[in-house]
This record gives structure tokens, sequence and C-alpha cells, in this order.
């Protein structure tokens, strides 16, 4: 896991080079004038496309939703599909539970884009487009490299759908150098030695960020990590935030990170112990900050945010004795149906 | 709470009664022809539109997603909406960050319709229809009459635009009443009393009934509830079971309830505590079980078993002496941008 997230930059440098691959992938998409986007994906995948939602609807208004893959494997609904496309994200490619409902997407009328780092598994073969996110074989069970691969490919996809370069993404590969390089998180992983639950809250991109991290957190850690959106937050789960609970806020710098400050406001007022990770100018709203001081867009930060959380997650679970690399219960291949 | 728990099966009667309304309702809607339907809500309401959503993609092969309320608040994204129905769901209609969005989404191209309990708020004077759920007002923080009122009332709404009655639903008032009467569930609440965490898990219909549950354990006696789908969970957060670890699985009878199987004999094999809800065969499954007896069709089914979990977060509120009619932090209307 520690060698997988080190390759990062790597993989993105490689990632920003088929940037004429993935306009040409845009252009056959763009062909064909989908009305309506929707993903199909599960685990990380699912994080990423929460996170691809954001900057295809902000950069091309096409209204992005989910497929839930039980209407189709479970009730045999036949959706009228056509002038949708269906973008499915997959590290392995293999599980049937999204091999299904892509191919009954497919015979339903939606255009299919797959996007795997396995090229030859059932999933791309059932699609129409295809994309490899070529990150190299991922052996950990807890996916890192294959989870920012899927969000710099997602953006640039995005970019490319709204004719554009994703110029912002440029910087990432030595901006996650250094970013990789700061050994603080390391420190505050031991701050949640004996956390027994936490919760992670974002808006907007990172959104996506929460998400992972409390998934990296429950597989490597088993804390119980749960992810809500800042919003969602305040509805409910926010009653459950007793003194010293433990919150692991992104806040990004831009729009979104600005629309955290009244939630953790709202926090610090509780009592709850706050961590912000991401804008220095945040880091006075935390009990304990990270901040990110590499100075890339908004819309991009996503992709460099992860790499400290994984980090943490895998630092953690070293400090609980837990083997990152092989989480009690779970295989690389999810088989759902 | 208690009392506006026991409302519940009148509130259903009387919206029975009005399913010529709803009938005009979707018969307006079906001469715009939507061919995507996106929700907007939050909280409960958003857990009752992951039930509408299987319904109507099941009843009429229509696609649906949510919207994601900051593309517009935060990034002030412009969809293009045309040809989509946007229906916004909210007991009291007046949270900013669903009129906002929804009347953006109108000046989109999009039709709108409200689903409230509070016909004359900002909401729905932003939808072009509207619908009233009559529920009577709901004084208790935590939403249990508005919740199953929201699912009736999408039901027959999903029904209505498959040119149907709903007759599945004529059987709730009755069977409702008599699982009200069950004091099962307070004999069961007391297992819970020193809980610090719990999971929910579904699939199908009944993911909402997951969801609700969590918030409502959240919302009332604030132990940390998670929910999962039953494919979610396998994805990572299965490796933070161990032994002992409480889940609550909702079992329908039928398609969705036997996709649970599975996951259910990996749960127990794992030495998870588990309280199987639902389907009296699936009852063995669980470590203990809260059989619901009546014989009500799936598709209706999770409109039902709520009811117990509702009275399950009551009971356990008030065994942890927390006051479930006022719980810290929150208020009826949350106001979040």
């Amino acid at each position: 896991m520690a060698r997988e997230i080190a390759e990062q930059p790597l993989v993105w440098t490689s990632l920003l080079s088929r940037r004429d691959e993935i306009g040409r992938l845009a252009q056959s998409v763009r062909a064909k004038g989908p009305r309506t986007i929707f993903f199909l994906a599960r685990g990380s995948s699912a994080n990423a496309t929460s996170y691809a939602r954001y900057v295809i609807e902000t950069r091309t208004g096409i209204p992005c939703g989910s497929i839930a893959p039980s209407t189709m494997t479970v009730y045999d609904a036949t959706l009228d599909l056509r002038d949708v496309l269906v973008i499915a994200v997959s590290q392995s490619g293999q599980s049937p539970d999204l091999v299904e409902p892509l191919a009954r997407a497919r015979s339903s009328g939606a255009l299919t884009l797959a996007i795997t780092n396995t090229p030859s598994s059932p999933l791309s073969e059932a699609a129409e487009l295809t994309f490899d996110l070529a990150a190299g074989t991922e052996k950990a069970v807890a996916a890192t490299k294959t989870y920012s691969a899927e969000l710099l490919a997602l953006f640039l996809f995005a970019e490319a759908l709204a004719g554009r370069r994703g110029a912002e993404a440029e910087a990432l590969p030595v901006a996650a150098e250094r970013v990789l390089e700061d050994e603080t998180i390391a420190r505050i992983a031991t701050r949640y030695r004996f956390a027994e639950q936490l919760v992670t809250t974002a808006r907007g991109y990172e959104l996506a960020t929460a998400c992972e991290t409390a998934l990296k957190l429950m597989e490597t850690t088993y804390v119980v990590a749960q992810a809500f959106s800042a919003a969602d937050l305040l509805h409910g789960p926010m009653a459950m935030l007793d003194r010293g609970f433990p919150v692991i806020a992104i806040v990004a710098r831009g729009r979104g990170g600005r629309a955290m400050r009244p939630v953790l406001e709202k926090l610090a007022a509780r009592g709850a112990d706050r961590l912000v990770v991401g804008d220095p100018e945040a880091a006075s709203l935390g009990t304990v900050s990270l901040p990110i001081t590499e100075d890339v867009a908004e819309v991009v930060a996503p992709i460099l945010t992860i790499l400290p959380l994984q980090r943490l997650a895998f630092h953690l679970a070293r400090e609980r004795g837990v083997n990152p690399d092989a989480p009690r219960g779970l295989s690389k291949i999810t088989e759902t149906r």
C-alpha cells in the first residue's frame, strides 16, 4: 500500500501524457450528444464518480446521476437509456454487479464507457468505449493509485467534453511529490490510536475525498468512519457529535471550502475534535490542521488532498497493529450481484 | 414523537383517499413526457427519494438520479434540464439549499414538483406543480409521519405515472395498526442500551429503511449508526465488523430480501450481531429477529417496516436518558445553503 501511494505522481504524469487519447474519447461521446450521464461504480470508484459528477456538471451542464444496479440485477427493470451516457468505473472490471447492469444499459440504448485498470476485463468487453487507466497492477486491497488515477482521468475527460485540455492538472505531479514528503501526517495519525469512531465531512468536489477517507479508514484501521456532506451533517447526524468526537473536515481553497466555514463553526461550538485538511487559511478553525500549501485549482484539489489521507489510513493501521495490505474479510475483487 | 408515530395509519388512509388528485398530478407530468427524474431532498426526505427511485424505475423505466444542490448553490453551474422532472421533497419546504436549486432547475427548463407538508412554503411556491402531504403538523424534530407519508405519496405517484392505482398500498393502514401493537421492539431496544456504534443494511426498496433507521438512531439516541447497501458493505466496510458488532438487516419478502441472504451469511461468519427485521423466513439468519408477519407486497413493505424501527429509536433514546423530542444540536428546519 505504501509503495502504491508513492507511485501516484508517476501514474498521473502518464495520464497527462495521454490527453490526445482522452480528447478522442470525448469526441466520440460528444458526437452522440448525451443529455444525461449516469455512473456505475462501487467502493472507491463510486467515490471517484462523486467527484466526476461535480466536474462534469460545472464544466458541461450535463446533469449526472448514479445507476442503482439492483434496479436491473434484483428487480429486472428495463430503463429507457437513450441519449444517456453510462460511465462504469472499476479497478478490476470484474464485479458481476457492474458487468450485468452495464450490458443491460447498453442494450437499453445507452452509450457505454468503461474506465478500468484492467483493459481485458469483462466490464471493458461489455462497453462500447473503454479507457485503460494503465496505473500498473494494484496489489493492496485498499485502492490508492487507481482511485487518484480515476479522479484524474475523469477530470481530463470532463475537460475534454467541454473542449478543454485540463491545464489545471499539470501542476499536480510536482505538487504531489511535495505533499508526499511531508511527514506531519504520521504524527497526526498517532492522535487517533484509540479512536473507535470518526466522521469525515466536506462539500462539493472534496466530498469525494471525505467519502474515500472514511472508506480507507474502515478498510485498513477498522475504525467506524462515516462520511457526510457538510449539509447532510446538519440534518440529524450533528446530534451524535458530542464533546471530543473526532471529525476530519476537508476544506478546499475556494467556493467549496468557504461553504464549510459555518459547519466548522458549528462543530467547534459543539466541542467536536476537528482535523482541518487543506486550505492553510482554514487551519485556525481546527483543533489540529494539515495545511496543504501547494497552490492548485480547487477543481483538481481532491486529486492531491487524498494523498495525506491515504497515508493517514496507512500509518493508523500500523499503529493499531493491522496489516494495511491484508484487511480482514476483504478481497481485491468484490463479487456481489 | 410517540404520538406522531402512532398517527401514521390515519395519515396513510387520508393519502389513499386522494388517489384521484395524485392521478391528475401524474397526468400533468406525463403530458410533458420527462426523460429523466431527479430528486432534490435532504435528511429523511432524501431517504424517501431513495425508495421512490426504485419504484419509479421499476414501474416506468424512467431513470432517476439525485440533484447535488451545491453544483448550483456553491459552484453556480447551470444545468441543461430540459425533459427532466425535478421532484423536491421536504417536510418544511423551508431550507434555502432546496428552494434555490429548485428555482434554478425550473429556470433551466425542468418541470418541477414540490412535495411538502407545508403547502404555502417557499419550496412549494418555487415549483410548478405541488403536492401537500397533509400529514398534520409534525412537532418532533425527528421526522416520522412525514417520512412514511412521503414514501406512500411517492409510491402512489409512481403508480399513477405508470397508469395504475397502487392497489398494493390499500392493505397498509390495517397492517400498520397490527405492527404498532407489537411490543417486541421495546424489549429489543434494551439490547442496544450500551451500543456505541451500529450498522444498518438492506438492498433495493428497503435500502431507504436502512438509511432512515440509521438517521433516526443518530438523531435520537446519538449512537453512531451507518447505513450501507448490502453490496457496498462488501466493498470495504465489512472489514470493520468484528465479533459482536451490531448490524440491523432489513430483509423484505421477495427479490430484495433474497439478495440479502449471502450478505447475512457473511455477517454470521464474521460473528456480527444481527437483528433481522422483516421476512419471518429470514428470522433464523439473525442473532435476534423482528418478523413482520403482515403479508404486504415487497414494493410497499418499506412503508410498514420503518414503523418498528422508528419505535426502536424512540425506546432506545428513553433507555439512554435522551429526550427523543428534543435532540441536541438540531432544529426542525435545517438552514443550510
